[in-house]
């Protein structure tokens, strides 16, 4: 089962250097008021993360030998979204974390209304970053991209995850609850990273089908792993708060299943997941690996 | 100077109507938890504001006989973020207001954690109405109308204004400084309603010097007029806290001019605005109208 072909740390490094370096590049800050904007902006996009989304987004189009500047614009874009999430989930009014990433959460280190600005402001870039042309040459796949994000991201999807997570505790949710929950709020965004190499190489909405099963089954066997790892409960590793959805009474995979079932259950999704593969070549060996990825993980 | 060709409170009220029944059928509520975040995004958006924005978005269309249909799309999408902005800047943590077109802020009417995802949602909703093939068949025209809408409402335009607005008591600005504030806080969005006329109008970029040179007269007009309404401070007719940029000790146009220096300014930019439709004939009627409504309204 392993993909000894693959040296998934080295493409996590990569991936994480390629994703700094073009966030370095977008968010240069301006010499006026705006500064503060920007250095927040940067505080949190900069420097953290497992860039897991940007990944899936370049071993996806690396399917279809997508040029990898180009993979990576749509990470970019991707993980602007994900970065803008966590900024305005951790918000006192919302979850109100101190720590993201191993460090003060934006509006610790800053301010609630800086916060509040630097995540609309991620959000709108990356659209910006969708719609420019070095995305791809042809407008259709870029419009086709943006349209995707803009459901994934919005109340049809994360957002819609998120408001249903924050009446998690209420609605005593059962498995198939949480299971909808959670590919609302983390689900819609990792299907979206997948598909985004299938809009780049062109690949039919028809012939989609094998790689959507693959995204919702890792992104479940992922969010399964969080909750097993929020229950083991590091938050060295973690860079965040652990333990947080039982404080909260939640139900999770974990509080439903038991630790040794939602282990087992991730385990199984993994296989499901590169079962889903099995009609591609050795290129889809990184897919494969971030798979298993998703459960062997300790943080 | 008068434009007796157009009825321009029956054009508002028609696009009142208009904008209503787009926000009625986009925001239909799902029989599920994130029932709670559609009725709060219908709150907000639904049957309020003058729809200043969807209006100039449909005079500029209409001078290149776009389909009013498409140019609502257009001019829905740009509420979507203007609506959005609003809740976010109300939030306790920016502005702190309690009153918006005439109710309670949407924070106050929920709760914030509700009002800082139905924002999040607004903004995300605006792409994807753009993205839609409804709005144009060409996937060009509907991609740069988003790459604009992106930049207009990012950390580059409306997003970074709010930041200088934010520490504008602390900054002193001057005529000079006010005026960039107010054209990345305001002028942003309301330049985007103007050249999605062009842009959908297919009018090449070189050719828009002077619609673009109308918007920012415009928009300036109507902050002017702002900063007067809010100085002579009717609340019941605003539907808004009045006086807060002098209780918080913002400099704007009228506290740097007096009020009869700014309401002259004000007049200058309108007569500056028809100046720059000369080359348009009674296709602009209703572009030279919302130009004197700048500075006419009571609200």
């Amino acid at each position: 089962m392993s993909s000894p072909r693959i040296d998934l740390q080295a493409a996590l490094e990569q991936i994480g250097a390629d994703v700094d370096a073009a966030f370095q590049s977008l968010l240069s800050v301006p010499v006026d008021a705006r500064s503060r904007l920007y250095d927040a902006m940067r505080y949190a996009a900069i420097g953290g993360g497992k860039r897991l989304r940007p990944l899936l987004v370049v071993a996806a189009c690396g399917l279809f030998r997508v040029a990898r500047e180009r993979a990576l614009r749509c990470g970019l874009a991707v993980e602007c979204i994900h970065v803008y999430s966590l900024i305005h989930d951790d918000l006192p009014a919302m979850d109100d974390d101190d720590l993201r990433r191993g460090k003060p959460t934006l509006h610790r280190a800053f301010d609630e209304a800086t916060a509040i600005l630097a995540g609309d402001s991620l959000h709108a870039l990356a659209f910006e970053v969708l719609a420019d042309e070095a995305t791809h040459e042809d407008p259709f796949v870029r419009v086709e991209l943006i349209a995707e994000l803009a459901r994934a991201a919005g109340p049809a999807g994360m957002a819609g995850g998120q408001m249903i997570d924050l009446k998690a505790a209420e609605l005593e949710l059962d498995i198939p609850a949480v299971t909808r929950l959670q590919q609302l709020k983390t689900g819609a965004l990792i299907g979206w990273c997948v598909e985004a190499g299938a809009i780049m190489g062109r690949l039919p909405p028809e012939g989609r089908k094998s790689l959507r099963g693959y995204a919702r089954d890792v992104g479940l066997a992922f969010q399964i792993t969080d909750d097993l790892l929020d229950h083991e409960g590091e938050e060295g590793k973690m860079g965040k708060r652990a333990g947080k959805d039982e404080a909260a009474g939640k139900q999770t995979f974990v509080s439903l299943l038991g630790p040794e079932r939602a282990r087992r259950q991730a385990e199984l999704l993994v296989e499901q997941a590169r079962v889903h593969l099995s009609g591609f070549g050795e290129e889809a060996d990184l897919l494969r690996a971030i798979a298993r990825f998703a459960v062997e993980r300790d943080h």
